[in-house]
């Protein structure tokens, strides 16, 4: 019988596999580099061998699979079909990886944005199994969301809904990559807690961490757990800032919850209370429920 | 044959009234200046009045009226049954206006957030009627907002979603009514123009405008037709900012049309040039779609 599924997380850093039962519990894990500024021929068939190798390791037959799931962050098209551009895999445009994923296991196959997938995971056996509309904010290297309303994915008109990451919070603010200025994502993500840890280094700043060449956000987070000044105050920061755009989610959405996952959550209760400061003082206080996952690698798979 | 639906904008400032036909055919139309300061009982007496009045001077039978819409600025309860809070009537709380009308009448009646309604209005007849998803923006003493997703209005978890006006766009902008800052209503709405205005001003910017007393916002745009340099200014920064809020509409939401309405829109190409330029040069210009509406102070009422 066929009651399996398999999921793949396609990252910038990592591919992470796993199989899941028809009920959405993980059986199984494989997590591998990403050769990320390889040619799309050798992701896509480096994609191909995951799925395999996953299957081998589960000591499950093909036959098992029902079905395959692909989460890729960036632009999906309309369709379903083709990943348009993903800023994390800059070679990796227009590829018609459900096709090409399908043929290769003679299964179905379904392509989906990582935010998405993830944010229909959590609708569908996770934290948000009972509300009928959530927003998921998956917080790492970038931000990205999902939006759950009446019960149903909304992904927009032109399937570039749930750009929470894009959101303006300071119009005046640094740049961001997708052109604008002072977006969520440029305050809220790891790349954005490195920039103002440097900024505030450089301006003078004593940190523990002058030392330690290549910074990181989880050296920023280890630093912080230490007592280091600065990356306390990045955090704390970097917290706010995610409280300001929780009160636009809720302002504009208004959903019965809002979901919050991703490496960045790892910072615990340090990130945490700089974002409920906020929306707990405003005047829809009554009504922002938030739950903070703690960072699962295949919830992106469950969604699948 | 019960064939006509009659209308009521509860404004601070006006109560209009309108009689609708069943296909959201305006018939007739009554306004009156809304006695804003009164106790509750007042208030309601004067809708209950103006609803009397507008059956008699279109000359149809109370036997015509179907049923009756009601459109509040502020917040309504989940059940639809009650104001709880309008900004602009301050007295105004907790009245179970919906009961009040429809026991006086023998008629259903409908109570919904003014800008819902108006959003409604436009899916159902209006500038949105083949789009499946819209979001409206009421732009005018503040800055309301309404949103149908999937061809259904979303009010959000606990009816208080589309609270476009509240969205921040300048975390450390000037404070807002609602507790927060740098809110899209301190900057794009009527109040937001003269408060820049007089900003500018006290700071020295000379303007035609000097002697004029109590300044409005149609007085800031009739100085800005005629060359005033000032009110140029402010329209234009109103304009940016509003794009900015069309830019975060289309990361969150990726609606299929944006409907611009309300007194603002009067400033025309003014206003409508710098709106469009931020959303025109971002990498989702070739998903955004804004209609613009000229002012009809009717929207309302088809909505409901």
């Amino acid at each position: 019988m066929s009651n399996c599924i398999v999921g793949i997380d396609l990252g910038g850093t990592n591919l992470k596999a796993g199989i899941v039962d028809t009920g959405g519990r993980i059986l199984h894990r494989l997590s591998i580099k990403t050769n990320s500024s390889a040619d799309p021929q050798t992701i896509s068939n480096q994609i191909l061998e995951l799925i395999a190798e996953t299957i081998r390791s589960a000591q499950i037959k093909e036959s098992d699979v029902a079905g395959i799931g692909l989460g890729s962050p960036g632009l999906v098209d309309k369709t379903g079909e083709t990943i348009l551009f993903s800023p994390n895999l800059p070679r990796w445009r227009n590829i018609p990886i459900k096709r090409i994923v399908s043929e290769r296991f003679s299964k179905p196959c379904v392509l989906e944005n990582d935010a998405n997938a993830a944010a229909w995971g959590e609708k569908w056996v996770g934290a948000g199994k009972e509300a009928k509309s959530l927003v998921m904010l998956t917080l790492g290297t970038g931000v990205g969301g999902g939006i759950v309303i009446d019960n149903k994915l909304w992904r927009g008109a032109n399937n570039v809904a749930a750009e929470i990451g894009h959101m303006v919070i300071q119009t005046d603010g640094p740049p961001c990559k997708c052109g604008n200025r002072g977006c969520v994502e440029v305050y809220a993500s790891a790349t954005g807690m490195v920039r103002r840890f440097k900024e505030l280094f450089d301006s003078g700043a004593p940190s523990s961490l002058k030392n330690s060449g290549e910074i990181t956000a989880r050296m920023i987070n280890d630093a912080a757990i230490q007592g280091d000044k600065v990356s306390l105050d990045v955090i704390e920061e970097t917290g706010r800032y995610l409280g300001i755009a929780l009160i636009n989610i809720m302002h504009v959405l208004n959903p019965e919850m809002i979901v919050l996952a991703g490496g960045m959550i790892g910072s615990g209760e340090l990130l945490m209370n700089p974002i409920s400061v906020l929306p707990r003082k405003g005047h829809l206080r009554h009504h922002i429920r938030i739950r903070r996952l703690c960072f699962r690698s295949l919830g992106t798979m469950r969604g699948l």
